[in-house]
Protein backbone atom coordinates (compact mmCIF):
# COMPACT_ATOMS: atom_id res chain seq x y z
CA UNK A 1 0.00 0.00 0.00
CA UNK A 2 1.47 3.31 -1.32
CA UNK A 3 1.10 6.75 0.38
CA UNK A 4 -2.08 8.28 -0.36
CA UNK A 5 -2.36 11.43 -3.00
CA UNK A 6 -3.35 15.33 -2.22
CA UNK A 7 -5.58 16.40 -4.92
CA UNK A 8 -5.87 20.02 -5.35
CA UNK A 9 -9.09 21.18 -7.10
CA UNK A 10 -9.19 25.00 -7.82
CA UNK A 11 -10.28 26.85 -10.84
CA UNK A 12 -11.92 30.36 -11.72
CA UNK A 13 -14.90 31.86 -9.69
CA UNK A 14 -18.40 30.74 -10.67
CA UNK A 15 -16.53 27.67 -12.43
CA UNK A 16 -18.69 24.99 -10.32
CA UNK A 17 -15.66 23.96 -7.98
CA UNK A 18 -18.06 23.07 -4.89
CA UNK A 19 -20.88 21.31 -7.43
CA UNK A 20 -17.92 18.99 -8.39
CA UNK A 21 -16.31 18.09 -5.85
CA UNK A 22 -20.08 17.07 -4.10
CA UNK A 23 -20.19 15.17 -6.83
CA UNK A 24 -16.95 13.74 -6.26
CA UNK A 25 -17.95 12.99 -2.85
CA UNK A 26 -20.90 10.78 -3.56
CA UNK A 27 -18.62 8.85 -6.77
CA UNK A 28 -15.63 8.21 -4.28
CA UNK A 29 -16.87 7.64 -0.96
CA UNK A 30 -13.18 6.69 -0.72
CA UNK A 31 -11.39 9.65 -0.94
CA UNK A 32 -11.00 11.85 2.14
CA UNK A 33 -12.25 15.74 2.17
CA UNK A 34 -9.72 18.59 3.59
CA UNK A 35 -11.02 20.05 6.53
CA UNK A 36 -10.00 23.40 6.95
CA UNK A 37 -8.99 25.48 10.16
CA UNK A 38 -10.71 28.62 10.92
CA UNK A 39 -11.14 31.42 13.98
CA UNK A 40 -14.75 31.71 13.27
CA UNK A 41 -17.34 30.16 15.83
CA UNK A 42 -19.05 27.10 15.16
CA UNK A 43 -22.49 27.06 14.65
CA UNK A 44 -24.76 25.13 15.29
CA UNK A 45 -24.50 21.36 14.12
CA UNK A 46 -21.13 21.81 13.68
CA UNK A 47 -18.57 19.81 14.98
CA UNK A 48 -15.11 20.44 15.48
CA UNK A 49 -12.38 18.00 12.94
CA UNK A 50 -15.78 17.34 11.05
CA UNK A 51 -16.88 21.22 9.98
CA UNK A 52 -13.73 22.63 10.68
CA UNK A 53 -10.84 22.70 13.10
CA UNK A 54 -11.86 25.55 15.33
CA UNK A 55 -8.90 27.85 16.55
CA UNK A 56 -8.53 30.75 18.55
CA UNK A 57 -6.72 33.49 17.14
CA UNK A 58 -3.56 32.53 18.63
CA UNK A 59 -3.41 29.19 18.18
CA UNK A 60 -3.99 30.08 14.38
CA UNK A 61 -1.24 32.59 14.26
CA UNK A 62 1.03 29.89 15.86
CA UNK A 63 0.00 28.05 13.21
CA UNK A 64 0.84 30.22 10.57
CA UNK A 65 4.18 31.03 12.48
CA UNK A 66 5.13 27.45 12.77
CA UNK A 67 4.28 26.68 8.79
CA UNK A 68 1.22 24.06 10.22
CA UNK A 69 -0.72 25.95 7.34
CA UNK A 70 -0.54 24.52 3.54
CA UNK A 71 -2.25 27.90 2.91
CA UNK A 72 -4.31 30.36 4.85
CA UNK A 73 -6.22 33.76 4.36
CA UNK A 74 -8.20 36.21 6.43
CA UNK A 75 -12.18 36.91 5.43
CA UNK A 76 -14.01 39.54 7.45
CA UNK A 77 -11.78 39.37 10.91
CA UNK A 78 -11.61 35.35 10.72
CA UNK A 79 -9.17 33.66 9.71
CA UNK A 80 -9.22 30.01 7.38
CA UNK A 81 -6.54 27.65 6.62
CA UNK A 82 -5.28 24.14 5.17
CA UNK A 83 -3.63 22.14 8.31
CA UNK A 84 -0.42 20.42 6.93
CA UNK A 85 -0.99 18.25 9.66
CA UNK A 86 -4.49 16.87 8.47
CA UNK A 87 -3.25 16.18 5.24
CA UNK A 88 0.04 14.15 6.10
CA UNK A 89 -1.90 12.17 8.39
CA UNK A 90 -4.09 11.06 5.89
CA UNK A 91 -1.94 10.16 2.92
CA UNK A 92 0.53 8.48 5.10
CA UNK A 93 -2.73 6.51 6.18
CA UNK A 94 -2.55 5.53 2.25
CA UNK A 95 -6.18 7.39 1.57
CA UNK A 96 -6.22 10.04 -1.04
CA UNK A 97 -7.22 13.70 0.31
CA UNK A 98 -9.01 16.23 -1.59
CA UNK A 99 -9.09 20.06 -1.09
CA UNK A 100 -11.23 22.62 -2.87
CA UNK A 101 -9.53 25.84 -2.59
CA UNK A 102 -9.90 29.42 -4.97
CA UNK A 103 -6.84 30.14 -7.23
CA UNK A 104 -4.68 31.72 -5.12
CA UNK A 105 -4.76 29.52 -2.15
CA UNK A 106 -4.11 26.85 -4.28
CA UNK A 107 -0.86 28.44 -5.42
CA UNK A 108 0.12 28.97 -1.58
CA UNK A 109 -0.49 25.24 -1.70
CA UNK A 110 1.77 24.41 -4.60
CA UNK A 111 5.11 25.90 -3.01
CA UNK A 112 4.11 23.97 0.14
CA UNK A 113 2.99 21.02 -0.93
CA UNK A 114 4.94 20.66 -4.73
CA UNK A 115 3.79 16.97 -4.92
CA UNK A 116 0.34 17.90 -4.95
CA UNK A 117 -1.98 16.90 -7.96
CA UNK A 118 -2.99 20.22 -9.54
CA UNK A 119 -6.29 20.26 -10.58
CA UNK A 120 -7.76 23.42 -13.07
CA UNK A 121 -11.59 23.38 -13.70
CA UNK A 122 -12.34 25.58 -16.95
CA UNK A 123 -15.70 26.90 -18.35
CA UNK A 124 -17.19 24.36 -21.33
CA UNK A 125 -16.57 28.06 -23.05
CA UNK A 126 -15.83 31.60 -23.15
CA UNK A 127 -19.14 32.84 -23.64
CA UNK A 128 -20.07 30.48 -20.81
CA UNK A 129 -18.10 32.38 -18.59
CA UNK A 130 -19.33 35.10 -19.54
CA UNK A 131 -22.83 34.92 -19.18
CA UNK A 132 -21.68 33.45 -15.09
CA UNK A 133 -20.17 37.29 -14.97
CA UNK A 134 -22.46 39.40 -16.48
CA UNK A 135 -25.69 37.63 -15.77
CA UNK A 136 -25.63 37.70 -12.22
CA UNK A 137 -27.84 40.63 -12.25
CA UNK A 138 -27.75 44.35 -12.87
CA UNK A 139 -23.76 45.09 -12.59
CA UNK A 140 -22.39 48.15 -14.19
CA UNK A 141 -20.37 47.87 -17.43
CA UNK A 142 -17.37 48.70 -15.14
CA UNK A 143 -18.36 46.18 -12.59
CA UNK A 144 -18.64 43.57 -15.39
CA UNK A 145 -15.42 44.28 -17.27
CA UNK A 146 -13.20 44.22 -13.69
CA UNK A 147 -14.94 40.77 -12.98
CA UNK A 148 -13.14 39.81 -16.68
CA UNK A 149 -10.04 40.63 -15.48
CA UNK A 150 -10.17 38.98 -12.37
CA UNK A 151 -11.58 36.09 -14.53
CA UNK A 152 -8.87 36.33 -16.59
CA UNK A 153 -6.46 36.46 -14.30
CA UNK A 154 -7.66 33.69 -13.01
CA UNK A 155 -7.67 31.80 -15.78
CA UNK A 156 -3.67 32.46 -16.18
CA UNK A 157 -2.62 30.56 -13.72
CA UNK A 158 -3.53 27.11 -15.26
CA UNK A 159 0.15 27.31 -15.80
CA UNK A 160 1.08 26.60 -12.61
CA UNK A 161 -1.48 22.91 -12.45
CA UNK A 162 -1.36 19.56 -13.65
CA UNK A 163 -4.06 19.32 -14.85
CA UNK A 164 -7.73 20.85 -16.83
CA UNK A 165 -10.74 19.29 -16.44
CA UNK A 166 -13.89 21.45 -18.88
CA UNK A 167 -16.88 21.64 -16.45
CA UNK A 168 -19.21 20.81 -19.23
CA UNK A 169 -21.37 18.19 -17.93
CA UNK A 170 -20.96 17.15 -14.07
CA UNK A 171 -20.54 13.63 -14.61
CA UNK A 172 -18.05 13.59 -17.34
CA UNK A 173 -16.11 15.65 -15.08
CA UNK A 174 -16.36 13.92 -12.21
CA UNK A 175 -15.19 11.05 -14.56
CA UNK A 176 -12.55 12.47 -15.99
CA UNK A 177 -11.11 13.76 -12.15
CA UNK A 178 -11.28 10.40 -10.72
CA UNK A 179 -9.39 8.76 -14.20
CA UNK A 180 -6.72 11.47 -13.24
CA UNK A 181 -6.47 10.30 -9.95
CA UNK A 182 -6.17 6.27 -10.97
CA UNK A 183 -4.00 7.70 -13.36
CA UNK A 184 -1.43 9.36 -11.20
CA UNK A 185 -1.78 6.20 -8.71
CA UNK A 186 -0.07 4.05 -11.81
CA UNK A 187 3.00 6.51 -11.95
CA UNK A 188 6.09 4.67 -11.90
CA UNK A 189 7.52 6.46 -9.54
CA UNK A 190 5.37 4.55 -7.27
CA UNK A 191 6.11 1.05 -8.76
CA UNK A 192 9.85 1.39 -8.69
CA UNK A 193 10.33 0.61 -4.83
CA UNK A 194 8.10 -2.69 -5.28
CA UNK A 195 9.70 -3.67 -8.53
CA UNK A 196 13.00 -3.00 -7.09
CA UNK A 197 12.14 -5.56 -4.00
CA UNK A 198 11.83 -8.07 -6.57
CA UNK A 199 14.69 -8.10 -8.33
CA UNK A 200 16.57 -8.09 -5.26
CA UNK A 201 15.00 -11.14 -4.32
CA UNK A 202 16.16 -13.18 -7.44
CA UNK B 1 -9.80 18.63 -30.96
CA UNK B 2 -6.39 18.39 -30.00
CA UNK B 3 -4.13 15.54 -31.47
CA UNK B 4 -3.97 12.05 -30.58
CA UNK B 5 -1.86 10.31 -28.36
CA UNK B 6 0.69 7.52 -29.15
CA UNK B 7 0.28 4.74 -26.20
CA UNK B 8 3.09 1.84 -25.74
CA UNK B 9 2.14 -0.85 -23.92
CA UNK B 10 5.12 -3.03 -22.78
CA UNK B 11 6.51 -5.20 -19.96
CA UNK B 12 8.13 -8.53 -19.49
CA UNK B 13 7.14 -11.92 -21.70
CA UNK B 14 4.35 -13.14 -20.67
CA UNK B 15 2.89 -10.26 -18.76
CA UNK B 16 -0.05 -10.48 -21.14
CA UNK B 17 0.08 -7.56 -23.10
CA UNK B 18 -1.69 -9.23 -25.77
CA UNK B 19 -4.57 -10.31 -23.88
CA UNK B 20 -4.68 -7.18 -22.10
CA UNK B 21 -4.65 -5.27 -25.53
CA UNK B 22 -6.85 -7.34 -26.96
CA UNK B 23 -9.76 -6.34 -23.96
CA UNK B 24 -8.64 -2.81 -24.37
CA UNK B 25 -9.82 -3.12 -27.88
CA UNK B 26 -13.43 -4.07 -26.66
CA UNK B 27 -13.59 -1.77 -24.02
CA UNK B 28 -12.28 1.23 -26.14
CA UNK B 29 -13.23 0.53 -29.54
CA UNK B 30 -12.18 4.75 -30.92
CA UNK B 31 -8.88 3.67 -30.31
CA UNK B 32 -6.61 2.59 -33.57
CA UNK B 33 -4.05 -0.36 -33.22
CA UNK B 34 -0.78 0.18 -34.80
CA UNK B 35 -0.16 -1.71 -37.83
CA UNK B 36 3.40 -2.86 -38.52
CA UNK B 37 5.42 -2.93 -41.60
CA UNK B 38 6.97 -6.90 -42.12
CA UNK B 39 9.00 -8.20 -45.00
CA UNK B 40 7.11 -11.94 -44.52
CA UNK B 41 4.51 -12.78 -46.77
CA UNK B 42 0.96 -12.79 -46.42
CA UNK B 43 -0.51 -15.62 -45.26
CA UNK B 44 -4.13 -16.38 -46.33
CA UNK B 45 -6.81 -13.96 -45.51
CA UNK B 46 -4.59 -11.13 -44.20
CA UNK B 47 -4.66 -7.95 -45.72
CA UNK B 48 -2.36 -5.09 -46.42
CA UNK B 49 -2.62 -2.06 -44.13
CA UNK B 50 -4.72 -4.55 -42.24
CA UNK B 51 -2.64 -7.49 -40.42
CA UNK B 52 0.76 -6.02 -41.67
CA UNK B 53 2.06 -3.31 -44.50
CA UNK B 54 3.34 -5.96 -46.74
CA UNK B 55 7.00 -4.61 -47.92
CA UNK B 56 10.25 -5.68 -49.77
CA UNK B 57 13.38 -6.53 -48.37
CA UNK B 58 14.44 -3.12 -50.13
CA UNK B 59 11.48 -1.46 -49.63
CA UNK B 60 11.93 -1.85 -45.90
CA UNK B 61 15.59 -1.19 -45.74
CA UNK B 62 14.92 1.81 -47.51
CA UNK B 63 12.34 2.90 -44.64
CA UNK B 64 15.47 2.07 -41.79
CA UNK B 65 17.82 3.96 -44.44
CA UNK B 66 15.05 7.21 -44.31
CA UNK B 67 14.16 6.97 -40.47
CA UNK B 68 10.51 5.85 -41.18
CA UNK B 69 10.34 3.53 -38.33
CA UNK B 70 10.00 4.21 -34.82
CA UNK B 71 11.39 0.80 -34.39
CA UNK B 72 12.01 -2.23 -35.84
CA UNK B 73 13.86 -5.79 -35.56
CA UNK B 74 14.58 -8.64 -37.63
CA UNK B 75 13.37 -12.00 -36.23
CA UNK B 76 14.21 -15.63 -38.54
CA UNK B 77 15.40 -13.41 -41.91
CA UNK B 78 12.02 -11.29 -41.57
CA UNK B 79 11.98 -7.41 -40.81
CA UNK B 80 8.96 -6.14 -38.44
CA UNK B 81 8.55 -2.62 -37.92
CA UNK B 82 6.59 0.36 -36.79
CA UNK B 83 5.95 3.10 -39.30
CA UNK B 84 6.20 6.37 -38.08
CA UNK B 85 3.39 7.79 -40.99
CA UNK B 86 0.98 5.72 -39.73
CA UNK B 87 1.43 6.70 -36.06
CA UNK B 88 1.81 10.39 -37.39
CA UNK B 89 -1.23 10.30 -39.76
CA UNK B 90 -3.65 8.65 -36.90
CA UNK B 91 -2.62 11.74 -33.80
CA UNK B 92 -3.19 14.23 -36.61
CA UNK B 93 -6.22 13.57 -37.17
CA UNK B 94 -7.57 13.44 -33.62
CA UNK B 95 -7.03 9.50 -32.69
CA UNK B 96 -5.37 7.74 -30.02
CA UNK B 97 -2.85 4.83 -31.63
CA UNK B 98 -1.54 2.13 -29.16
CA UNK B 99 1.42 0.05 -29.92
CA UNK B 100 1.86 -3.52 -28.05
CA UNK B 101 5.59 -4.03 -28.00
CA UNK B 102 8.38 -5.86 -26.01
CA UNK B 103 10.65 -3.52 -23.48
CA UNK B 104 13.36 -3.26 -26.18
CA UNK B 105 11.21 -1.82 -29.05
CA UNK B 106 9.92 0.14 -26.70
CA UNK B 107 12.73 1.63 -26.11
CA UNK B 108 13.86 2.06 -29.38
CA UNK B 109 9.77 4.44 -29.86
CA UNK B 110 11.15 5.93 -26.67
CA UNK B 111 14.28 7.41 -28.30
CA UNK B 112 12.41 8.85 -31.18
CA UNK B 113 9.30 9.70 -30.09
CA UNK B 114 9.55 11.27 -26.63
CA UNK B 115 6.20 12.20 -26.47
CA UNK B 116 4.46 8.93 -26.26
CA UNK B 117 2.32 7.96 -23.43
CA UNK B 118 4.67 4.59 -22.04
CA UNK B 119 2.93 2.02 -20.14
CA UNK B 120 4.68 -1.01 -18.84
CA UNK B 121 2.76 -3.70 -17.69
CA UNK B 122 3.67 -5.72 -14.17
CA UNK B 123 2.72 -9.20 -13.22
CA UNK B 124 0.87 -9.39 -9.70
CA UNK B 125 3.84 -10.63 -7.86
CA UNK B 126 7.02 -12.07 -8.26
CA UNK B 127 5.96 -15.47 -7.31
CA UNK B 128 3.16 -15.43 -10.75
CA UNK B 129 6.18 -13.89 -13.02
CA UNK B 130 8.75 -16.75 -11.46
CA UNK B 131 5.54 -19.48 -11.95
CA UNK B 132 5.49 -18.57 -15.25
CA UNK B 133 8.73 -18.72 -16.16
CA UNK B 134 9.53 -21.86 -14.42
CA UNK B 135 6.05 -23.82 -15.23
CA UNK B 136 6.22 -24.01 -19.14
CA UNK B 137 7.81 -27.36 -19.07
CA UNK B 138 10.77 -29.59 -18.07
CA UNK B 139 13.31 -27.18 -18.26
CA UNK B 140 17.20 -27.20 -17.07
CA UNK B 141 17.89 -25.71 -13.93
CA UNK B 142 20.32 -23.51 -15.93
CA UNK B 143 17.43 -22.33 -18.51
CA UNK B 144 15.05 -21.32 -15.94
CA UNK B 145 18.24 -19.28 -14.13
CA UNK B 146 18.66 -17.56 -17.41
CA UNK B 147 14.59 -16.84 -18.19
CA UNK B 148 14.78 -15.38 -14.91
CA UNK B 149 17.84 -13.18 -15.43
CA UNK B 150 16.13 -11.96 -18.81
CA UNK B 151 13.24 -11.07 -16.52
CA UNK B 152 15.21 -9.22 -14.54
CA UNK B 153 16.57 -7.26 -17.10
CA UNK B 154 13.35 -6.22 -18.36
CA UNK B 155 12.06 -5.41 -15.04
CA UNK B 156 14.72 -2.90 -14.93
CA UNK B 157 13.70 -1.32 -18.02
CA UNK B 158 10.42 -0.03 -15.67
CA UNK B 159 12.71 3.15 -14.80
CA UNK B 160 12.18 4.19 -18.30
CA UNK B 161 8.25 4.28 -18.80
CA UNK B 162 5.83 6.91 -17.52
CA UNK B 163 3.51 4.56 -15.74
CA UNK B 164 3.49 0.83 -14.71
CA UNK B 165 0.25 -1.11 -14.51
CA UNK B 166 -0.35 -4.45 -12.60
CA UNK B 167 -1.93 -7.07 -14.69
CA UNK B 168 -3.46 -8.46 -11.47
CA UNK B 169 -7.31 -9.11 -13.31
CA UNK B 170 -7.64 -8.44 -16.96
CA UNK B 171 -10.54 -5.25 -16.59
CA UNK B 172 -8.81 -3.99 -14.00
CA UNK B 173 -6.34 -3.36 -15.65
CA UNK B 174 -7.79 -2.28 -19.08
CA UNK B 175 -9.83 -0.19 -16.88
CA UNK B 176 -6.50 1.62 -15.14
CA UNK B 177 -5.18 1.70 -19.15
CA UNK B 178 -8.16 3.84 -19.80
CA UNK B 179 -7.81 6.25 -16.85
CA UNK B 180 -4.22 6.76 -17.90
CA UNK B 181 -5.41 7.79 -21.63
CA UNK B 182 -8.16 10.40 -20.42
CA UNK B 183 -5.24 11.86 -18.05
CA UNK B 184 -3.35 12.30 -20.05
CA UNK B 185 -6.07 14.14 -22.74
CA UNK B 186 -6.55 16.26 -19.52
CA UNK B 187 -2.95 17.24 -18.89
CA UNK B 188 -2.84 20.85 -18.47
CA UNK B 189 -0.70 21.55 -21.58
CA UNK B 190 -3.46 20.24 -24.16
CA UNK B 191 -5.90 22.83 -22.74
CA UNK B 192 -3.53 26.12 -22.75
CA UNK B 193 -3.75 27.20 -26.38
CA UNK B 194 -7.57 27.13 -25.88
CA UNK B 195 -7.44 28.99 -22.70
CA UNK B 196 -4.91 31.60 -24.30
CA UNK B 197 -6.88 31.83 -27.12
CA UNK B 198 -9.81 33.18 -24.89
CA UNK B 199 -7.67 35.36 -22.71
CA UNK B 200 -6.73 36.97 -25.97
CA UNK B 201 -10.51 37.26 -26.92
CA UNK B 202 -11.87 39.10 -23.44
Amino acid sequence: MGKGLLIVLSGPSGVGKGTVCSALRICNPDIVYSVSATTRTPREGEQDGVNYFYKSQDQFRQMIEHDDLLEWAEYVGNYYGTPRSFVNETIHNGKDIILEIEVQGALQVKERFPQGVFIFLLPPSLEELKSRITNRGTESDETIRERMNVAVEELRLLEQYDYAVVNDEINSACGRIQAIITAEHSKRERMMPQVQKWIAEV
